[in-house]
């Protein structure tokens, strides 16, 4: 018998083998399979806007602008992002050092995990979280250290702001240990939908502060906030300046969430070792698309985009919004990104419906939600993904709907979900 | 005083720490500074092939090619890939199982080391290499392990064929412990330009066989071989296969570079844990790109288009070597990939050139290259950047010239490299 045949197939690293199927994997194929209608990801059902589209074909038929870009980012690019957050941030941003151009905000932020987290570091990550973070913080070593983000009581009842849901300041100073050495910062936030306030960042600010931690800040939805919360960015507060990293996405900005281009901002001295990490991973980013971003923010000097894409999202979440209204589930209203968070205590579905198995392990509200797509025909992602396995149950009685789709689609979705009213019980 | 005046600046993990500043941020600047004809980067002066460009304008209006694709990659591409590779594979490729599309190449092999490799797992790597394998294999825990490819005596005073450059495949069994866990081939190979031939791969094969390895096949310059060279790929040999994950790039097959558009196919076995880590890395591919890939990958079922390519670039390596023939100083005649090494002993440059201090502490070839760049007016790269720090000096008589360029630009390199000829001294 040679070797190859009594030694075990060659297995997986640590890193990887603990993965879990993650909830995408599960509710993308339902929603292809049932042809529900799909709020589950967030993507839109539409096309970046006109001007961003023709910038993106005269990239392609130029020679530069299809081959490697600086591993920082494309000039041009750079650039235009100072020249638009700027005005943002209060301080003139300077293109060679304080921005990086990132294979989506995600591989930003994976590769700012790799530029400072050693083996052990541990990372406070609110809950609930955008999934991804916690598998990119593993993967570099780090370990996730969480803390919740709590609605009131009264949230299973009637409607509440994002706002209402509240980090407990002197809980989040308890998990810092000697270890700690980064603390993640959503905000807008996905799925709740908060929108930190000025209050909020400086009481976590201090915290960094006091024990020399780094400030991660996701703010991809930077651009999506509505009145009358507005977009307060922590780099911009007392001096928490020198120890931030925001990151900003150009899928979300511009409805073209298929391009993976994302940026980071921040001192020179600390992206400089997001840069290093980023240069090895992926080396550069789309080159195309980056050059049709820089043009797409520069027509945002002259034309009002991200005025008029807010009244848009405005009202694509009234439109949602009024079939929860209607059918009486109490629901968290957003301030800031494209979801809501529906509590679904009241929606009796049927226990003995045929789960598949893959849900056996999951909170309720994976098997609700598979239900919503089989039988009323909507696809919703279930919460419980953004939770630690430890407190999976607080998520269990929610649902979160993305409104980042034309208004027939979420006018159709609203029919869709009035079938529910049957299954409600009050 | 507060705490974070007396605590130092947040500072880099141990994974990043160590980088040096690498060959692309001294040469790329200085490309652009000289405005020397660069032959450095190897990155195209010339469009894709209007197919493909017209594909990817198609792409821009399409409303699901500008959001999310599949981690796995745009059905389409791995339809188009399967259909393109299943006959070189000799075997049905399974585009649902056996193909995964990654951020470019590189983000391919990253995923690949951080799905296999735990902290003090050996990789075996052939002097030279790509210098991203590295930084690669030690941010995800490896070690890279050194065995040299080996000019014969008289590459110093005549031209060689890159076939002679050889693995002594026993230095390379002798270097396999307890920890190795992969062997990284690359072919054609950059920057050597060295075609495998099936004897070669198959005593690789076998040591792999025998320790139960991984073997990740670089095949990024698989369209680009030229006569009598033929693309062997170790997939196809004996039972290879199951071991082996091979590495395809569009940016190199289209003239893309800027795309990053790569791809894995292996067996399902394996890729899925390159896919577990390319999934929380960047969670999917630049979507209009991969369409119009998909797109022209099928076109090339109607047209001969690679064909066509091996014949320019056939011609281009002609132009290029043409000049060193001239002036008497012998290189490699590559059998692929698009890069002549050339032997520089004889040029006599002076020792006493005002050399900047960052080229200090490297080889004696990246003088002679910076001194070209700004004398000569010609930009290559110094190729001790891809051997490890204890063999650099192995390389510090070549010079890597690429030749990715519109016959015009080599046209040009070949006048501009004649004014060498008072330095040469035989």
């Amino acid at each position: 018998m040679s070797n190859n045949t009594t030694k075990p197939i060659i297995g997986p690293s640590e890193k990887v083998a603990h993965f879990e199927k993650d909830v995408w994997s599960i509710f993308t194929p339902l929603a292809a399979e049932t042809k529900a209608i799909n709020l589950g990801q967030g993507f839109m059902n539409f096309n970046p806007p006109d001007f961003v589209q023709d910038a993106a074909n005269g990239a392609i038929s130029d020679v530069a602008a299809n081959q490697y870009s600086h591993p920082k980012g494309r000039p041009r690019l750079r650039k235009a992002l100072a020249d638009s957050y700027s005005p943002l941030f209060g301080r003139e941003l300077d293109p060679e050092n304080e921005i990086i151009v990132t294979a989506g905000a995600n591989e930003g932020m994976f590769a700012t995990f790799a530029g400072f987290l050693d083996e052990g570091s541990e990372v406070i990550c609110m809950e609930p979280f955008f999934d991804q973070y916690i598998s990119n913080i593993t993967m570099n070593g780090g370990v996730p250290v969480y803390v919740p983000l709590r609605a009131p009581a009264k949230a299973a009842n009637e409607n509440i702001s994002s706002h209402e849901w509240k980090l407990d300041i002197n809980e989040l100073r308890s998990k810092i240990t000697d270890k700690t050495r980064m603390i993640v910062i959503n905000t807008p936030h996905n799925p709740i939908g908060k929108v930190f306030d000025e209050e909020e960042l400086i009481e976590i600010g201090k915290v960094a502060e006091e024990h020399n931690l780094l400030i991660l800040s996701d703010e991809v939805y930077d651009r999506l906030y509505y009145e009358p919360a507005k977009q307060v960015r922590i780099a911009t507060l007392k001096d928490f300046w020198k120890r931030t990293i925001t990151v900003g996405s150009g899928g979300k900005s511009f409805a073209a969430t298929g391009w993976r281009v994302g940026w980071l901002i921040g001192p020179s001295e600390l992206i400089q070792y997001s840069l290093a990490a980023h240069t090895r991973v992926v080396f550069c980013v789309n080159s195309p698309c980056q050059e049709a971003l820089a043009i797409g923010l520069e027509k945002t000097n002259q034309i009002p985009y991200f005025q008029n894409q807010i009244e848009a999202y405005t009202k694509k979440r009234q439109i949602l919004s009024s079939v929860f209204e209607e059918l009486g589930l109490p629901y968290t209203v957003p301030d800031g990104s494209y979801f809501i968070l529906v509590n679904t205590t009241k929606v009796q579905f049927p226990q003995d419906y045929p789960f598949p198995a893959v849900l056996d392990s999951r909170a309720k509200d994976f098997k609700l939600c598979y239900w919503l797509a089989k039988e009323i025909g909507v696809v919703a992602i279930p919460p419980s993904e953004f939770y630690s396995k430890e407190n999976r149950e607080l998520a269990a009685d929610f649902a979160r709907f993305a409104f980042c789709k034309s208004d027939d689609v979420l006018e159709d979705a609203v029919k869709a979900l009035r079938k529910l009213a049957p299954y409600i019980k009050n």
